[in-house]
């Protein structure tokens, strides 16, 4: 297993979130460094689509990762095995990541020669939604077994994100999952929302994402 | 689509929720009413899980429901549509249910002539785990498309629950989920608790889980 290092991070001292992450979303610009928040529910295959991002841009460019969670590391090992900069966030309970806390991984990842960082958030719908991390953009992945419903119920996060990634619709035929209603559900919310969808087993509809992701680096950078 | 209550509930006054946990926890023994607090992540099968009880249970014992989330109604509407009293909590915005925000719920379902009730926690592994409702159980639904590795991103959830309940067995199939791997995760946290394979969709499996329920409420009642 490869060891990767665990940062505890604490609850920021800063009273004013939304102005911690605008100052930190500054310093990435200055820095050209992409940052990705991405979001979902707990088990809905944030680290697989990591993985298959890593393979589709990984050669092209300078990647770092950072896995947050209440606890354990399987995550950042899993990702440092292909080799990218990865470190493991450990909230010390908290269900989501402000400013500050993303701040302080961005420090210990070191991220200065890095063109984007990958956030992988605590899997929570609620929570990660309320806190503006200082992030470039904000994606939440949303997987077919959760069901179509989950815009109805978590309104916050689908109207905040910048995308959303429609994962596993390889199981698709095994669930009463109407993608059409899902769309209406999240427009209603989000219009400007792109939507992708992907099977992070299978590989596929990762080149649209990927497109979109370096789209968005380029613009970030330059 | 029926119409169904929305109850605003407003964060508690109290200061110290695990006091007026046990408060409530003697109310409902004193009223001989069950009190069944239901956690998981958002997409699980919380609602489902619902009503295959209802179908096994609802004919022999009075039953309530009080469907907690961030927004909508859909879910009281869904459970009221089986003629079970049911009750819409709203949260505003709040990702867990404490003692005194359920404490309002029962009192607006009115549970003196119910057998027992079940509380649907806020779709979420992180907060819901650290709040003592007041319930008289405490169980938690991972469904198989969420993966084996849970118990290792969120301890406290599976250390505080009396059963687990995996569900979506029926799509076991097509995911690379290890029972066994899982079993060992749990008991390494939480040696004594029970674990029930079911499918919500096919029923299969819902006579143990009824089994243990039914025993469970005739304990607490006598």
């Amino acid at each position: 297993m490869n060891e990767v290092r665990i940062l505890e991070i604490k609850k920021s001292v800063y009273e004013d979130n939304d102005r911690e992450a605008d100052k930190l979303r500054e310093r990435l610009h200055r820095e050209k460094v992409f940052l990705l928040n991405l979001m979902s529910s707990p088990g809905s295959g944030k680290t697989s689509v990591i993985l298959r991002t890593i393979e589709h841009l990984g050669s092209q460019l300078k990647m770092g990762v950072m896995e947050a969670d209440i606890d354990s590391a399987v995550d950042a090992e899993t990702v440092a095995l292909t080799g990218t900069k990865a470190i493991q966030l450990h909230t010390g309970g908290m269900c989501h990541l402000d400013a500050g806390m993303t701040e302080s991984g961005i420090d210990a990842l070191e991220t200065t020669d890095l063109d984007f960082v990958i956030l992988e958030n605590v899997g929570n719908l609620v929570c990660p939604a309320e806190f503006d991390t200082g992030a470039s953009k904000n994606v939440m992945i949303l997987s077919i077994p959760e069901g179509d419903d989950k815009p109805l119920k978590y309104p916050l996060m689908f109207s905040k994100v910048d995308a959303i990634i429609v994962n596993k619709i390889d199981v698709l035929p095994y669930f009463n999952f109407d993608i059409d209603a899902l769309r209406k559900r999240v427009t209603k919310l989000n219009p400007d929302v792109s939507i992708f969808e992907v099977s992070a087993k299978t590989g596929e509809g990762f080149e649209k994402w990927a497109d979109w992701l370096k789209k968005e680096i380029h613009l970030w950078k330059n």
